[in-house]
């Protein structure tokens, strides 16, 4: 072209010749998970590496980590060898790789459609919906507490989305069910509304215990002693304590054979030091230690190297999100966890903005593409947050599901096969022509770009004057009430379903009764 | 702690305690270029590197690449040893690795203002603000053709910003000018409005000389001869087309001995194949030829390897921006620029959003990335894209700005220095505590976290309450205004002033002249 401007647009001539659309409507076909074609993206040197271990071995033989209320937890640390005053355990420098060395690299977490079993390590790469938030958003109701309504509404939304590829846990939490039972409505409702592998409570051991038994009911009490098919989430109590709460549901997931996700939530400045190494060792640290937990209970069981780095504002001391530093960081985390050969769980798609926003999406694409470079195998929080963690946002879920699409294609790679290099599209068009129509072209264009169902991709004129000049957010707005009016919910075998309301009212009734 | 939900604030404690705020309105300071700390990013083997040079090598030998209307040219080509058969030129293999050899790796582009000079080629990294929009776009105003006065307003909130390096070139067409010479009022505009380095017209070979004259005017005719004082952008006019405007214009920088900056626009599905290896294959081979004949014109000229892949909607034949495939051919692309020891120009901050929304950061971010992680050194449109590059958006600008700052920091990596590692702030913090009171903390939060000016990192109650329920496009707004009314000029010596005014004025009479 002759002028400098780069912009331009396929001429008439091309436009006629160009391919037939897809098929409309057809909905796109999803993976299981995803095998990822491109490496991990390692920033740091062996030489770094080392000098973060080395910290954070110092800090677990020094300093050490407290466990609170869990007099087993301290058995089992007793008896590996640990040095144990009081609550404060400190360990001898290698002594916890050497413990999580039992832990398998990678495993099979199992869906109840045989279809959606997840890998978890190596190269896989499995995205989960947002977890935990309190409150639910969405345009037309604005911020509100969740409720089960909300939390089932996201599991049939996260199972209509071709690009996620697990159910979560705590999508939302639904407050309008008691604390101390909601748990069992959550659980069923993972595997009532989806048949995708999914995650259990943490939040008492009883709960924890509760959450496995009903898994043990769906894929029956052998098979799930043998074969992970339920996730437990467990955070450390940053900096360097591990509550009872939370070591004793690691161990029951543990006991079970089923897979705890090890994750310190260090908000550096608070949680932990305001230099990303510290931070960093600190995490290395705390996940090192509930990892070999696991294996101290039961070995072998299948164990998730998390983390969650965060930042805070210096103005505010508010909590800040898909900041620079923990995105860089989380790299590092992944490749300290690549040394362990464990499976990692990373970062995912995080804002502090209160709107479906560019701050949104700004924020959260910089934190998920870490996530993704980072080679987590387990992205916890791959849609929905808003404001800091604190809201599950409608719309939100539903671009950021988009976006889990475009990382499909992304983590292909490139390839290098001959028909991707091309040479005789180039030896059938030549100089100055197009490929619109070329043999290569109608022969690959199928399947050569990721389609989005939420980006607007028209030319300025149509998209004002046909499409309603929208935002992304209205359009999020109007996909996410069509998937709802379009679920179907996946069949589930009537003698399961039967045997998982019983166990449910059987444990409803014995905690009323424990009231009277 | 002991809920699942790992969102969380700093305890009321913990608050009281915090450092200080940093010095309200105190301006970031900027460095001049980005010396980067982490690697690139490469994604794809030796082996399969070597399979795409192969491709382009058997491009570049039996299909060849067309040189239209530059005469000149083709006898450079002819007396290299290419062989010419009409407009075709082809090249044996390994040839143009030959010739480009002569070119710098780096180079120092140097600014009226020297502590604003930029290096380009190794491990910097410089942001130039989007280039060749023929509209403009506000929130107030909506979507309208440029003027000069749109034009000379970017370029001062480029200079405004600590985060941009460059003032760039034609960050929008002014079209209230005459097309004939509107160049020297784009021209003069960088060096009034900013002492940033800055790019020159190249829309005609005598364009391109009047904007390396006026170069020559600010930093002395000598001086200029030898050090690299401007940029010119010129494209390939894919496929394996070069236009006779481009190649006089790429001569005329050359001649000069200043960069051009070889860039193929490459709409896969288009102007090259729809499977990524293929336009890579097909950019590579457009780009080495344009590269090459810069040394053959004036061996040792300064040259800036380009690329500009993108894709197509296969619902509409729109091109689309900020979609997966080019983010990670760019990858590719950056690591064949290494093995040719070239300075390296890539991707930017891209979208088909028509408005400063989701749609915008989502596609905006992921394209900023890739330049980032592919290991750009010059990155053009940095800055205030929107609607497929046809537009500069106010908004946009100040956005891709302070995302600009973020990735100072991202570029930052990790250190891993003592004080980094902060053993002492755990020996001092110890478990259960926090660091926000300790001596690591204040020693480090002042320079520990990027600081955005525009994300909102408020807890809800206080963004809906006092911040009015801003979405970051509302509070972008705000910025540029309050941007432009601070605005000051960096003086300009008066005798250059008066200097480049005469060359302006009598090149437009000569122009008017002609017309006689």
């Amino acid at each position: 072209m002759t002028t400098t401007a780069e912009p331009t647009e396929p001429t008439t001539t091309a436009k006629r010749e160009r391919p037939k659309r897809r098929t409309p409507g057809a909905r796109p076909v999803g993976v299981p998970y995803i095998n990822r074609q491109i490496p991990p993206y390692d920033i740091l040197s062996e030489e770094s590496l080392e000098k973060i271990e080395a910290t954070a071995d110092r800090i677990l033989a020094e300093i050490g980590i407290e466990f609170r209320d869990d007099d087993d937890a301290i058995a089992l640390w007793k008896k590996a060898g640990a040095k144990v005053d009081g609550l404060k355990v400190t360990f001898e420098k290698g002594m916890l790789r050497e413990i999580v060395s039992s832990a398998p690299a990678r495993f099979t977490q199992h869906a109840r459609n045989p279809a959606r079993s997840v890998e978890i390590g190596g190269g896989s790469v499995v995205f989960s919906p947002a977890y935990g938030s309190p409150f639910v958003m969405d345009l037309d109701r604005g911020r509100r507490y969740g409720t089960i309504e909300d939390f089932q509404n996201f599991i049939k939304l996260a199972y209509s989305s071709p690009w996620l590829h697990h159910s979560g846990g705590t999508i939302c939490e639904p407050v309008d069910l008691p604390v101390n039972k909601r748990h069992l409505d959550m659980v069923y409702s993972h595997i009532k509304y989806s048949d995708r592998a999914f995650m259990g409570s943490v939040t008492a051991e009883s709960r924890a215990e509760d959450s496995i038994d009903m898994a043990r009911i769906l894929f029956g009490r052998d098979f799930a002693d043998q074969n992970c098919v339920i996730l437990g989430n467990v955070n450390v109590n940053s900096p360097l304590v591990w509550d009872g709460t939370m070591t004793k549901a690691l161990r029951a997931y543990a006991r079970a054979n089923q897979a705890a996700v090890i994750v310190p939530f260090i908000l550096g400045g608070a949680m932990g030091p305001v230099t990303n190494a510290g931070a960093i060792a600190q995490s290395y640290a705390e996940t090192l230690a509930g990892c070999a937990l696991t294996q101290l209970e039961r070995k072998g069981a299948p164990v998730i190297f998390g983390n969650f780095l965060s930042s805070m504002s210096l103005r505010s001391g508010s909590p800040t999100f898909g900041t620079p530093e923990p995105a860089i960081g989380s790299m590092v985390i992944g490749q300290l966890a690549r040394r362990l050969k464990l499976p990692l769980r990373c970062a995912g798609n995080f804002t502090n903005s209160k709107l479906p926003d560019a701050q949104a999406m700004q924020e959260g694409v910089m934190s998920m593409m870490s996530a993704i470079h980072c080679g987590a195998n387990f992205i916890l929080h791959s849609a929905g947050f808003l404001d800091g963690l604190l809201s599950m946002s409608y719309e939100k879920f539903v671009m950021d599901a988009d976006f889990c699409g475009a990382l499909h294609a992304y983590l292909k790679g490139v390839d290098v096969d001959d028909n991707a290099l091309a040479y005789d599209a180039f030896e059938e068009v030549g100089p100055g022509s197009h490929f619109l129509g070329s043999q290569h072209t109608l022969r690959n264009y199928q399947t050569a770009f990721w389609d989005t169902t939420l980006s607007d991709n028209e030319p300025f004129e149509k998209w004002s004057q046909e499409g309603g000049s929208t935002d992304m957010a209205i359009r999020a707005n109007r996909q996410w009430k069509q998937t709802l009016a379009s679920y179907e919910a996946p069949p589930l075998d009537e003698a399961i379903d039967e045997e998982l309301r019983d166990f449910i009212d059987r444990k409803k009734k014995s905690m009323d009764d424990a009231w009277h």
